[in-house]
Formats: structure tokens, sequence, C-alpha cells
């Protein structure tokens, strides 16, 4: 099975009767033939959502035609709120970075073996810390350093270049800055953090040395969507370490690298796959 | 919603264009409004797998007839094999334990309290250690004795119980006696075991022994349904908890029982509510 | 070796040079083989903490004048907080508890199977519901409704109990009533609570619903001990299991049932075998 | 407090009264202040474990002397078999590697960003392919092509280079060739190697393969030090990851390569720290 071909549709809108029949007709009697269906109805909101796969062998509407035929035929009706993607696709992720390496080095180890279908043509950083890594992978390495007074300026250098490289998404690699509301409206679910605790746990400044204060017994870490509110968005992935009595702040420090660069390397796994859906500040992560 | 008026159809057939279509289809144009689809194609065998829950309010089959429609309109022509249940069933679970406690009274608590929607008829054990058990919850104590040379005859008496109470399946929980083949063949995947090891490791008897002898880090438990190779059998659900070397076999035993009995309950549920298909000695288990 | 004849001394006291060779020459020279020492001092507070256990076969003092000898001939040099246990003591525990069943189950089930040394002279509730419960193993059980008005009455009552039954310590079994100052101010770190959360996280009320909300990937319960601030005592234990967009807050309720019964009690048994020291509003809690 | 000036001794004995305090009185008389004490004696085998951690400030025998007095006037009246360490030295340690890339990058990023005290003086390769890698770093990459008839001979080079890089330990980091005794017996507890699979479940070659054959639900990485016998050394650390049916082998690749990297990552953090005593093919791990 060659899964260069195949294609995804991700979808949610109110629950209806016949909405599974009725998309699942409309690929099969295109030839369409599903690789995988997962679907759930929210208890709660009566939202219906849909992740499918099919395989593109055979199907009869050409790939850049689908989704004008899928929402004129099915998606009008429903009200149904859906994001086409082609497994062969590479899309392009830049990373933002200040001066932790950690989470870093980790993506560009998976970049290098090919472990990820991404392609990344820029990082970003307040810092000059890690220009040699940009030589190294021979990425270009813009330093765009950041204070109170040049905020603005400065993002809008850092949007101007997301645009130039015509960027699908962006992953904060424990980037120490926050982003004004402007920055991130203009990539709903597109911009991915890594927070260094569980949260709601320990949000804002300083979460190691808030848990060793707390004498937590688990410390975590956060993938999540980010939104203008600070360390709110939707959650993509969380896990946990556990944590004793010996472990002081530094150690928390050494073991909670770990589960992050760990944690935000899933989150950018299920987003690079097509595997999130996001909903009322919430996500659907559908599984591998 | 009413969780209770609902149907599951679990079935799977080798993999083909139009499957998913069809069966929504069939249920979707009898007016069986879904609530939850989980479908998945198996890449080495090709097998088509699906678990599907529709609200069976309006349906225009009644519930005693759908497995014919089903069997007779899609099931032949595409070879599937399929079983149907209802949500508001009550399984009838024998249990089957001899000298340990800790799943019985995991599994009991769990019936005491409503937690599951099951019935349980009758114990059974080698040993009448718990017949008092049996007495406090009302549950008919069947003490049968088993010798090398009384096996054949106590199983056959066993055999007949599990008949006469009509019982769907059977919960080892920690029985140490190996069921025979003869046994086992009359409930093919119908009786649910818990080993006290992460199989295939340390299969067998003495697993903490072993673990211990052998400076393991981590010890688990496994559920499985019971086949004819001893410890062999497909594994429904896995879990370790860590060791260290300050863990004496005491310890292993203490803190195994704990992932045990957890364990086993978890396989008891996903078995309870359906979401288990078995498949070439391995199962699928679709998530709450 | 016989486990039974040994004890166990917890202190702590600012950290200097010569601590672990003076206290271990006591017991040395006194003829206490030392079974196992864990010694740690605290980088941020400079506080020097130990645990140490020796075989009392042989010991030349006589078991209850070790603790005036040890006070007179070292604490009191050192300034250090201790206490003194037996292994072979069987502390008196009460369990308060409201209307979930799964902790009080669990914690009778252990009792039962003899899996802990302890004794359990009373089950106390604002509820009757479990009073059959209590008939089934033997248990005084008290019923003690807890309203706005009458609670300081109801309280000294509680009280009273635990006096007339020289309880040792209380365990709050999902007990749903927030205890006094002046109640909790009789028992320092001898009331453990369970949180149905990963503490810090969703302390106060309906943590299942607000985690549910907030949409966390991980789910955790937390044992501590009970301070006058609610949700704040020193954390003891605490565990996560994974969740999905699948789960309802019905099955956040189901899994934090399995984990809030297995983390509290480990917290009991871990305070059972005196392996925990309390300072500054966290914990010590020695490995098995 | 200065970590650097620290000295470390790791020992073991048959259990004796007066261990522990003739241990601490020779530290403690000659002023040294001990920071961390963690004792154990087997009950199995009687064997009595001791990791000591002491601040060499104003301690009164100079380092390079403290093995030698240690030995003279404590080590040989209990037959300890000991080893000194000092927190300030940087151990050189070999990377062997073949195709993988994850746990070499994972590696060499820890040691870029200086999360570990050592030094990479070589990297060994059967293949080429990570010469580049080499370069990037700066460290000696040496390509040693092993076949069955030249096995001998490229061995001896690969010792002959550990020699003239005066290695002090050797990490197998997916290296997929199977050291001779020979070889081993250099080394004895200073090859850690990394097994894909939680050790003794699916020793040998292909255990993603086997994995995926038996339907296990969880998939484990065993770091572990090299003995002659395949596998069964003693393991040091292990950690699983959950598995599903959706799950396939190229799936299973992927996320052992997750805990691969982890759990040799922390293998070696905890013998750089001088956290291991090894005995009788099991270790002890001190915590962090």
């Amino acid at each position: 099975m060659n899964t260069k071909e195949r294609a995804i549709l991700l979808m949610h809108c109110p629950d209806k009767i016949g909405l599974v029949g009725e998309i699942t007709g409309f690929l099969q009697s295109n030839n369409g033939n599903i690789i995988s269906l997962d679907q759930h109805v929210d208890p709660e909101s009566n939202e219906f959502f849909m992740r499918i796969e099919w395989d593109l062998n055979g199907f009869i509407i050409e790939n850049q035609k689908i989704g004008e035929f899928f929402n004129t035929l099915i998606a009008q009706k429903y009200d149904i709120k859906w994001r086409i993607a082609f497994a062969d696709a590479v899309p392009k992720m830049a990373v933002f970075v200040s001066k932790y390496s950690h989470c870093l080095f980790d993506i560009l180890s998976r970049y290098e073996s090919g472990e990820w279908k991404v392609e990344i043509p820029l990082i970003i950083s307040n810092h000059d810390k890690f220009k040699h890594v940009g030589k190294r992978y021979n990425i270009p390495y813009y330093h765009i350093p950041i204070t109170k007074d040049n905020k603005a300026e400065q993002e809008k250098k850092q949007l101007d270049l997301l645009r130039k490289y015509d960027i699908d998404f962006s992953v904060l690699a424990r980037y120490m800055q926050i982003l004004s509301d402007d920055f991130i409206s203009h990539y709903p679910n597109k911009i991915i953090n890594i927070h260094h605790s569980s949260l709601p746990a320990f949000a804002g400044a300083k979460p190691y040395e808030s848990a060793y204060k707390r004498g937590v017994k688990i410390m975590g870490a956060t993938a999540h969507y980010v939104t203008a509110e600070l360390d709110a968005g939707p959650i993509i992935y969380q896990d946990v370490t556990p944590i004793t009595h010996k472990d002081s702040i530094k150690d928390l420090k050494r073991k909670g690298k770990d589960i992050e660069k760990i944690v935000l390397s899933k989150a950018i796994w299920s987003h690079l796959n097509n595997k999130i859906i996001s909903f009322r500040n919430k996500t659907l992560v559908f599984g591998s």
C-alpha cells in the first residue's frame, strides 16, 4: 500500500443522522477506498467529528478539485467545517528558539534522520546562541532580539519571514517570549508551544521552581496550540515523570527536558500527520 | 442521550472498497443514528475491522431481527465475521479464584458499587478459602478441588455449572489451575486470565521470583484471553510498575497485586463494553 | 531475618558534620545492626533528614527506653526532631467516607486480606450509605451527618470517637466535608486525604468537570496530609492516567476511581511503614 | 555548596554489624561532611551495599590518597569491594553506532549542550554513514567494518583505539554487532547497550517484529551492561510505551526510538554520576 497517495479529510459539524453514510458514500462512489475512519460525537456539545483517510489510486476526482466537490456536494448541506490534507505533502515548519537547546536539537535530529515529513525553512531566535546550528543544517537563522520597546516591529519582521518562506505552522521550542495577540491571530491552531509543566498546574513563568516549592511527586510537560490567553490554548499532548524529595531544582530541570522534548515532538508528529481537530479550546487527537 | 438503547456491531472481513459506506448506509437508511464508529484496516493482513455503535430510538428493525437482516443484506456478501451486542444487556460472568484475594475483591467491589453492567451468578474455586465471601455477596460459591487424577471430571462439573447458570464469559482472578484444551474450546475468547508479568516475559509459573532474579527495573501484568497454549492467548491489556533494587520478592508481590487487579478489571471493562475484536491471536481494543 | 523485631528512627535537623557517624555509632555501639539507612541533605534549606531501620535482636536498650536514651544522648545536642516506630506495631486507623465506595472498598479489601499491618476500629460517615459495610467487617460505623449549623458539635463527636478508640491516624476516603482548622490541629500529619486531581491543578470542588472542560490529556490523583489550607497540604503520592477526547465526564470519573484508590492506598502504605517525613509543607517519602 | 569538590564511595561486602558507623566514622573523623548516604542490605544474599557522597572541602586526606587509606583502614577488614569517584571528574566515553541515528543524535545533543560531564573522544562504527556527524562535533570517527571473517582483527583495532584514547566506558548506541566474549572481558560493567525491547521479552534480533506479531499492548526498551551472554547483562534502566492495534511495525519503530534514546541516556547519566553498583548480574541504581 503506497502511503503517499492518500488524502485525509478532517471535519466537524452539528451531529445529524446520515452524516457518516453520506460522507463515506461520496468517497466510495468515486472509487476511494477508505483506509481508516475515526468518528466521534461529543455528548456535551452534540458535535460530530470525523477523520477519514482514503487511497487516491483510482479516485476519480483529481486532488486539487476534491475540496471543491466535497464542499459543494456535502459540506454546505451540513454546515461542516473541514480541511483536506494529502499524505505526500511536506509542510513548512518554522522553529522559534531562545536559549535552551533540548527541544531544538531533538527537532533537528528527527529532521536530519528523515523521521518526519517536514521542511524547516528557517529558525527564528531572540538570541544568536544557535546561529552555528542553523549553519550546520543549512537552515537560515534569523536573530531577532526582542525588547519591551521593539516588540511590535520585531514581530512584524517575524511575520514577514513566515510569509516569505510560506510557512505552514510554527513551533515554539522553548521560545521565551510571549507572542502578541495580533501575531497569534494570523496563525490560529498553527503555533505549537511546549510548556514545562502539566497545565493547568504552574502556568506562567518558573514552573520548575513552583513545582519544587509545592513538593509535587510528578512533574509534567504540555504541548498546546497558542491562543491569546497565556498557556491556556488547546492541549495536544501531555506527559509526566515521577519526582522525589531527592530531586533538586536542577534535577527537575534535567528531568523536565526529557519529557519536554518528547512531548513537543509527539505533538508535532500528530500535527504533521493531520491527526488533530481543534474545537472550542480543546483538541481531538486521533491515535497512530 | 439514553445510552441504554444502543446497539453495537463488531466485525471483520477481507478489506474491500465500499464496505464502510454499505454498512453505514444499512444503518442510516433504517433510521439508525451512528454514535461512534471506529474502523481500521490492518496493513499486514489487509483485514478490515469495524466497531459501530448506534442509537436504537426510531431504528426500524426490531432488536432481535437486526442480526438476521445484517447477515442477509450485508455480511454474506463480504464474508464478514460479526457479532451484535446491546448496550443494555447484562452479561453473566463467572469468577474463578484460588487463594489470592486482590483480584476477586476488586471485581466484587466494582460489582457491589454498580460500576459494571454485569451479573455474577457464581464463583468457582479449587479452595474453600473464600466461601464466606460468596455468602457475603449472595453469590453461590462452588468449591471444586482439583488433583492430577480428578481434573477431567472436575472440569466437567465446572462446565455443567457454566451451562446451568448460562454464563457468557469467565474471569480467572488468579486461578492457579491450568484449564484443559477441551475446557477452553467451549469458550473461545470468553475466558479472561490475568498473568502476573508483562507477557511474553516470564510466562509460566513464578514470574515474581524470575523477575527478581533477573533484576528487572519494571514489572508488569497482562490480561489475555485463554487459549490452548499456556499464557500465549490474545493480549487485551498490559501495564507495568517501576521496581528498584530495594524491592524484595515480597515487595514485588505487593506492587504486583495493584497492577494485576487494575489490569484485569480494565480488560473486563473492555470485554463488557464490547470494545474487543479478536483476530489471529491478537486483539483490537477500541478506546473508551 | 525477623522483620517484626525492628525499630525505625525518622529525624531531621540542621545539617552538621558528624551527624551520621554519631547516630549510627549510637545504634551500633549498643549492638543494633542497621538494616537500611536513607539519608538526605536538602540543598535549599540545608536540613538533614534520615530514616534508619535496625534489628532489635540483641539491642541492649529496651524498646520503651530507646527514645529517652536517643533524646538525651544525641537529639538534644543537634536539635533533632525525631520519632521512633517499631515494625511490629499495629497502628489504629479511622476511615472517613461519604458516598463513593471505591477507596473504602479498596482499603477494606487490603485490610481483610492482611495486606497491611493496621487495625481499623471505626468508620465515620456523614451518610448512612455504608452502614452494612461496617457490619460486614465488624467495624463500628458512626453516622454523623454534617450541616452548616451542626458542624462544630459534630466534629466534637468525631474527635471524641477518635480519642475513645485511640486512633493514630485518619484516612479521608473521598470524605466530602471540609474539616475545620481546629479539627485538623489535633492531628498534624495524621490525616491523609485523596484529592481527585493532580494537585495543584484543579484544587477544590469538581476537578473532573474542570479537567474535562480544560481538555487535559492526562488526569491525576493526589494523596496528601490535610492542613488548614484546602488541598494545599504536603503531597505524599501522585499518579496520572491518560485521557483522550473520547472520554466523557463519566469516563473521567471511572478512570479517576482507579488511580484514586491506588494512590490513596500507596500513601497509606508509606505512612503505615514509617516511610514519610514531613517538613515545611513537603514530604520525604522513602522508597520500598 | 560546590558540587565539584565531592567524592563518592561505592561499595559492597557481606553484611556485618558496625559497618555504617565505621565507614561514616572514617569520613567524619577526617572532617568529611556527608552529603548523601544510601545504604541497603539485600535480604536474599545478606550483602551490604552503600553509596556515600561527601564534601572534600577541609577533608584532611588528599584526593589521590583516599583510596589507599580507606582500603587499609576499613575495606580489608570487612572484605569490601569498593571504588572511589570524584564529582569533578570528566569520564571518557566511546560511542559505537551502526545505521540508526536516534540514540547517537540524542547523546551528541546532550554532549553539545553540556548536559553531561563527559568527554567523547571517538565514535566507532561498522558503517561510514555518520562520518559527517563526527566531523560536525570534531570527534574522530573510525569506520571499522565487520564481517564474519575479519571480526577478531577488527575488534583488536577497536580495543587499541579504546586504549589509545584512554576510554573509561563505551556506549552501544544501537550498534548492531555482537561483541566477542574477549572484547567484553576487557570492560566489565563498562559497556552500556540499549536493547529495543523490555528484556527479557524479545531478546535477540527483531524485537519490533516479534512484539507486533505477539500483539503486545506495551513496548519497551532496556539499557544494560554487556556481558558474554547476549542481552542478559545487568539491567540499568527500563521503560515502556503503550501500543494499540493501530500501530504498524513502522509505528512501533517510531515509538520505540523515543523510549530507546531516553532510556539509554538515563542509564548513561546514572553511570556518569556514579549511581550504579553491579552485583551478581543485577544492578543497584541509586536515585537522583
